[in-house]
């Protein structure tokens, strides 16, 4: 079940000529995920943590909303060509009174969110599904009052790279964290798929009884795009932090779920997108440049 | 139709403290398509080169192998809650006699390529789509026998940055390119889906009737997946050049298929992953490291 990494020879060019050097790349396969025996989807995906990539996955889709609502999930007996279990399907049993999901719904969870007439994305139809417990009803659905620390949320990235085990050989997998307020990585996944590596973290959290994770951030190794915004909304999760840019749709969806978006988290840099009052700096109140104090003293 | 950046206003950290700050967004949205008035697919897209996509997209779906099968893509006059067309969905009408994607078959492309027995990617079925005229049915598809500059593929990835407008000022976006032998770029395109970059320039190739692609090169900015890979063989172009990593399952499906697989092109250095005979560097012979020439030199 290893295979999360596989060597390879390559010739290598550099200023010196060619080379050959055995090359260490990130595994991708199939994963077909199955509900009562039923082809549901695949997804392409790093082998490893695949129980919790398929619990995040079918709470992604919204099939369940807690661990419970899965019976069991296991890897079928399919043998490939070398009669091996391939390890690449796993069938899902829902628990007693869970609805099969409607025919037609696949990955992705786009498809099912888009409206049908005019193309527009339906976030009103996303937002019915994210619900914070003791939410006032007309407010933005993640209503959490923690407060962020600005050097927590900086030193995000450091965080997550520190723990990207299959990054650091092979360069080529997305990651995605959940740290605590306390500073604590609680949870990293890696994949060849940013969707995968979100799922598999909330999966984890799920199969934790620790959703929703009103105390922590998800911190993702590239962009913010509207489907890991979505995830993150889902979850209850306060804060997306990106070290690269959020799309439109992303930062669109984020202000109506009350969710802190950042983005481009470099160095002692950082763009806040929406809901910025959980952030504080610890020196006190958030400082604004060219203060007249700063003005005079420069 | 121009709304492929959008403006947004963010707080920005950094250690002089907050300040405000209008940041270019890359505008997310879903385009719906539809064949023959029945929706197909949906997928998060920048808006714009539209057609071209949707062009790509039939193909790299096997809908389609030339642009005349296409009969009309045109925008569906759906109007969001505004009243104004949202240019979010597109009805693509098929020529007389070109059939209709079986019931099922959605994006993406790998769900119809993974084995339902076993889960593993079943390489031989897209093997079969990938034809290159005159191949002998004995060797790999892609027989291709153009030499590839070494200095060229170095210079493809500023080659391509020098053409990303949208990158420029967004950072958010992928981008594909296809580089001719003379290095000149014949057709670059942006999007937030790496698919949908490719997708658009191979639509793009469709519509000029370039394809196959024998004379050029695919640069893609990021990492090389499973399905890029299968969307360049595809085209029959014999050279995949990535910025970052590729997986294991884009170096399977690259070496089956004839496709020299390039990745981590920085600077002076690269790797080449597949089918290196393609590359010549101008000085003659590809150089080893430590000749004793350059050893006694040294």
């Amino acid at each position: 079940m290893a295979r999360v990494t596989r060597q390879h020879l390559v010739r290598r060019l550099t200023g010196q000529g060619w080379s050959p050097r055995s090359d260490r790349l990130a595994v991708e396969e199939p994963l077909e995920i199955r509900i009562g025996g039923e082809p549901f989807a695949v997804t392409m995906r790093t082998p490893g943590e695949d129980i919790d990539l398929v619990n995040g996955y079918c709470f992604s889709e919204g099939i369940i909303g807690a661990a419970e609502e899965i019976r069991t999930a296991r890897y079928c007996d399919g043998a490939g060509p070398d009669g091996l279990n391939t390890y690449n399907v796993i069938d899902v049993a829902l628990a007693p009174g869970v609805g099969m999901p409607a025919p037609g719904l696949r990955r992705n969870v786009l498809t099912s969110s888009a409206c049908g007439i005019c193309g527009s994305v339906s976030i009103d139809q996303i937002m019915d599904r994210i619900v914070e417990p003791g939410a006032a009803s007309n407010s933005a659905p993640i209503c959490s009052d923690v407060a962020l620390p600005a050097e927590l949320i900086l030193d995000a990235p450091r965080l997550l790279l520190e723990q990207q085990r299959t990054f650091a050989g092979t360069g080529g997998v997305h990651a995605a964290g959940l740290l605590g307020l306390d500073g604590r990585m609680l949870c990293v996944r890696e994949d060849v798929g940013r969707h995968n590596a979100v799922d598999k973290v909330l999966g984890w959290a799920l199969r934790e009884r620790r959703l929703p994770l009103a105390e922590a951030m998800l911190v993702v190794s590239g962009r913010a795009s509207y489907e890991l915004t979505q995830k993150a909304a889902l979850a209850g999760i306060p804060a997306l932090v990106a070290v690269s840019a959020p799309s439109s749709l992303a930062v669109d969806l984020a202000q109506r779920a009350g969710l802190t978006l950042v983005g481009f988290v470099r160095g002692e840099s950082m763009n806040v997108y929406t809901h910025p009052d959980r952030i504080n700096l610890s020196s006190g109140e958030p400082r604004m440049i060219r203060t007249p104090d700063r003005d005079s003293a420069g």
